[in-house]
Order: structure tokens, then sequence, then C-alpha cells
């Protein structure tokens, strides 16, 4: 018998991840494409060759294949809804490639499928109650309740990155319509325009001179900053942990998760960002949810999408794609 | 065969509500009494004495008896754990109970068991993902999820009222550590708080006239000026009805439920509190879920807490306490 494999597909905005994965979710073989600036016919041949070619090589046999996409999607119709950074707006997607491959296809959020990673083979193992935050970007959420993922009425929830935790904040950014939402206050985004404005706050800090020196301000020389000791470049990152205790303060007193993970190109920072955020969970959420959860980082960096794919995929397959 | 019955107990802050209640939910029989300033062993006796009185006019056999208690749960032990306004915490209450009673005694916070009777048998009949919000003097929140209670890992979640809307906002009250919560915001206290300013603010409101002649501004006074069209209690319940909002969208993009339930006693302003918390919803929540859910007053008043305990008392004999 051949072994099982699934394709999991993570579809970002600018690259595309395409992996065979066994039923345990170790990762066989994977494809990359850059995406960006494609238009819907292209990116859905794009995304058909990527997967070919990890069907290809996959070793063994490839069942079923699951994307996450960055889409709020409408469970009712297949079709995905608000699709923030790619041109997937309206079509059935999940027809659309079945047809094209000739395969089971499932799709989902990509924080759902980045959730269900971490659930199955990451840091939230073995618990039932699990709230996931990916932080880039945006923020992306994911929720695992009661041992299943939990996506809403019809398909669109766990967008925890658009829970305003100050009504009266900045204005959010790409399709979201709100204000003080913490992907406008805690994201890489926000981390960013924060740096800027220390630095011009302090013309003496290495943050500064790095700015002066025509480096860009990007996440990962933030945290280089931190690490190297610099006092602005701390307390940027300081405060995106603390705005991200805030929220996940909020999220504890909610779902009195056992786990909530905490993922995406701002976990760089580690204990920089998890310290804080830790702090304010423990100053102002309620006992005894607050004594009972852990606050971790996630297992799966930029795979934890495609990985997570693949186990929707594997779901899929069961007939459980999720019971709620 | 005898009618079946149970008994739905709502221990609140200042009264007791005991009913014998038919598995169609429907009452039969309701005993008071007030519990303002009791101890512990004084609470105990007093809801012994009230389920007594309704097992004997119950009609029916009494099979099992449910308490909705305003308290953090740890299902783990079923101790309550920090019970704001009772003095519970710590004790076995569910134990306790069936030991005094003969019955088998289920309990649970107040606020599931809101959530529990407007499902089964009020606003959010036939909902899978249900969101309740009993606003009065704190903000309770109820939970349905796949048309189960859901209660989080162990038994503490649901606290929906202390979701932060304003980081840096007003200390909340009771036991809570956090600021900004919107049980400090858009509470009955809240309203009441709001109402103090506003007519200090418009000495020629009805709101400043009524407060000079020396009544108290309690929410059915501000609620009756703004009826009656004094601008300045209108505006007092449309800024807790905009800041409701605020939260609503908060939980539409969080769970994508079909029906959020408002109930309590600030909705006795009724269209004057819901529309500016609707209109909110519309600005500030993510599309689809935001055109999907309907946003509707409780079916129950002050008997919810009474029918869902006796509604959670049913669940317990199936053996279905909520899987989640």
């Amino acid at each position: 018998m051949p072994a099982r494999r699934t394709i999991g597909v993570d579809l970002g905005g600018t690259k595309l991840l395409a992996g065979a994965v066994d039923p345990e979710l170790a990762v066989h073989y994977s494809a990359q494409r850059a995406v960006a600036g494609l238009d819907q016919a292209g990116l859905i041949e794009i995304a058909v060759d990527a997967v070919l070619e990890a069907r290809e090589a996959a070793d063994g046999e490839v069942e079923a294949v699951g994307f996450g996409i960055p889409c709020l999607i409408d469970r009712r119709t297949g079709t995905a809804v608000v699709a923030v950074n790619l041109p997937l707006a309206d079509i059935a997607f999940a027809d659309v490639m079945a047809e094209r491959l000739g395969l089971p296809v499932f799709v989902d959020n990509d924080g759902n499928v980045a959730a269900l990673a971490e659930h199955r083979a990451g840091a939230a193992q073995g618990a039932s109650d699990v709230v996931v935050l990916t932080i880039g970007t945006g923020i992306g959420g994911g929720l695992i309740l009661g041992g299943l993922p939990y996506r809403g009425a019809i398909g669109s929830g766990a967008e925890l990155g658009h829970m305003v935790i100050d009504m009266d904040g900045p204005r959010c950014q790409g399709n979201c319509p709100n204000r003080g939402c913490i992907e406008a206050l805690a994201s890489g985004t926000a981390l960013i325009r924060e740096a800027h404005r220390l630095a011009s706050e302090r013309p003496d800090s290495s943050l500064a001179d790095a700015l002066a020196q025509g480096h860009e301000l990007v996440g990962a020389l933030v945290t280089e900053l931190a690490h190297d000791g610099d006092a602005a470049a701390i307390e940027v990152i300081e405060l995106i942990g603390a705005r991200l205790g805030v929220a996940i303060a909020n999220l504890v007193n909610i779902f009195n998760p056992q786990v909530v993970v905490l993922g995406g190109g701002v976990l760089a920072a580690g204990e920089l960002v998890l310290g804080p955020a830790r702090a304010v969970v423990a100053q102002r959420a309620l006992p005894p949810s607050r004594d009972t959860v852990e606050i971790v980082p996630a297992r799966f960096g930029f795979e934890a999408g495609m990985v997570g794919a693949a186990a929707l995929a594997y779901d899929g397959l069961a007939g459980r794609p999720g019971a709620r």
C-alpha cells in the first residue's frame, strides 16, 4: 500500500508554499512560488502547477489537497469573501481547484489552518481549548474549542486580529473598517510605526542611528537592535507585547483556554515580546483562567499554514472538517 | 407517570428565585427570597428552603436542581471561585446542595444559564452559534457554540463583560483587576455614571431637573426621560448603545454568530440602546459576519437565570451538561 499523503497549500499575499505531508504531519517535499501581482487566472495556474510538482515528488499517494488562504470564507457557498491581498474574492475556490486537480479540495482561512497545525502537532498538542494568534503584517486568529476548529455560523469567525482594544484608536488596515483593532496596534505593521516614532523621539538610540544610516526599520532589524540592548528598540517591542497582553487577557476571559499560541514574524523577538504580554495577562485577566493558561510561542514558523492545510485535508477526508 | 420537573435557581446578589419548570421550560411555580447580607450558612439555608417550597408546589416529580450563580466556576473541582457579590468562594457548592437536598444538583455561571434559556426557548432558539450579553449592574456573558454551551477548559470562560474595548479606560468594578472592560463602560453602573456627568453638563435638561429634585438617577429613570424625549437622557443611552456596539462588533468578528441576544435591565431602553449598537456593528465589524448576524433583545427578563438553571438540570440529567 502506498504511503498516504495530502498536499497542504499556504497561499499568502506574496508567496505560495505547497507541501506533500504525511498523516503524522511530517513534510516530505515542498514547492514554492511567487504570487505577488498575479491576477485570478494567473494565481490559479500557479497554484495548480505547484500542487502538481508536490504531487509528483510526494513519495506516496496524494489523496486530497488543503488550502489556507487569507480570506474571510463563507462556508455556505465555499466562496472566499473579502480577500485582503489576493484576487480571490467571490469565487468558489474549492470547486474551481477540485475541478482543475481532480482531487478533493478543502479550503479554510489561514489563521484556522495555522491553529490546526499547532493543535495537531505543535505547541498546543493535547489541549482542548486553544487560541492562536499569528502576528505578522496583519494579525490572524485561529480557535480550537472542545478539540475542534471553531469557525462560526458560516465560517467567517476567529477574526481575532480585529478585536478592538482601543475604541478611539487608529484606523485599521486593508479592508477592515474598524479602529483600534489589535491588528492596528500590535501587528508587525504597528511595530514598524512605533519604531519610527521612537527613533524620532530618541535621536541617541541605535534605532535612530539605523534609520539615519538609511536602513529600513523592519521588524527583524528592530528585534536585532533590541537583542543588542538598545533601550528604544526594547521599548518598541515591549509596547507591542503589552498591547498583545491586553488582547490576550480578553481572549483568556472569553475562552478560558489551556493554551494561547503566538506565532508570526513578530515572535522572532521571543521573550522580549512574550514577557510583557504574559505580565499584562497576569495583571488584567480574571482568575482562575489567568492562572491556568499557558502563553507559548508557536512551534511552526513559516510552514504553519502549509502543514495546517495538509491537516485540514486529512480532516476533510475523514469527514470531520471541524464539527463547528 | 407524574409530570417531570426540575427546579431552576437564580442566586443573585440581592435575591434568589427558585422555580419548578417543565421540560418545555414553562414555569409552574416560583419562590423568591431576599439574600442580601447573608453569610454562607444563611445563604445555603435560604436556598434549601426556597427549593423545598418550589418542590412542594411543583405539580410533578422534581428530578434535579440547577443553580445559576454569579461566580467564576472551576469545573475541575465544582468549586465557585471569585464570587463578586456572594459569600460562596471556594466551596464545592454543588456537592453541598446535593447533600442537603437529596437530589442531583448542577451549577453554572449565571451568564451561561441565561444563554441556555435564550437558546432553548427564547430569542436564539434554533441557532447554533449564539452570544448572550446580560447588561445590568455588571455585564454577564454566555456562549452557545455549535449548539452547546461553551464554558472553556475549566469552566471559567464566557466572561464577556470583561473584554477591554478601551485599554486606558476606567478601572473595572468588583474583583476585576482590569480597565476599560465593557462592564466598566457600558453596564447599568456606567449608564448611571454617564447620566450624572450629562446632568451636570446640561443644567437645562430633564436629567438635571430630576437630579435637582432629589431623584436618584437609576437606569429606569434615565430610560423614562429618554423615552419622554430628553436629549441628555437620550445621549446617555445612545453612548452606552454605541459602546455596546464596539463590543458586539468584536464578538461578531470572533464568533461569527447567527444571533447576539442582549438582556438585562439596560435593555428596558429598547431601540434607544439597540439602534446605536446595531449601527456601530454595521460600521465596524467585518463582512460577511456583520451582514448575517441578528442583534435582538432577550425573550426572558428577570426569569432568564431561573429558567436557564432548570434547563441546565435537564441537560445534566441527560448527561449533556454541554460537551464543551
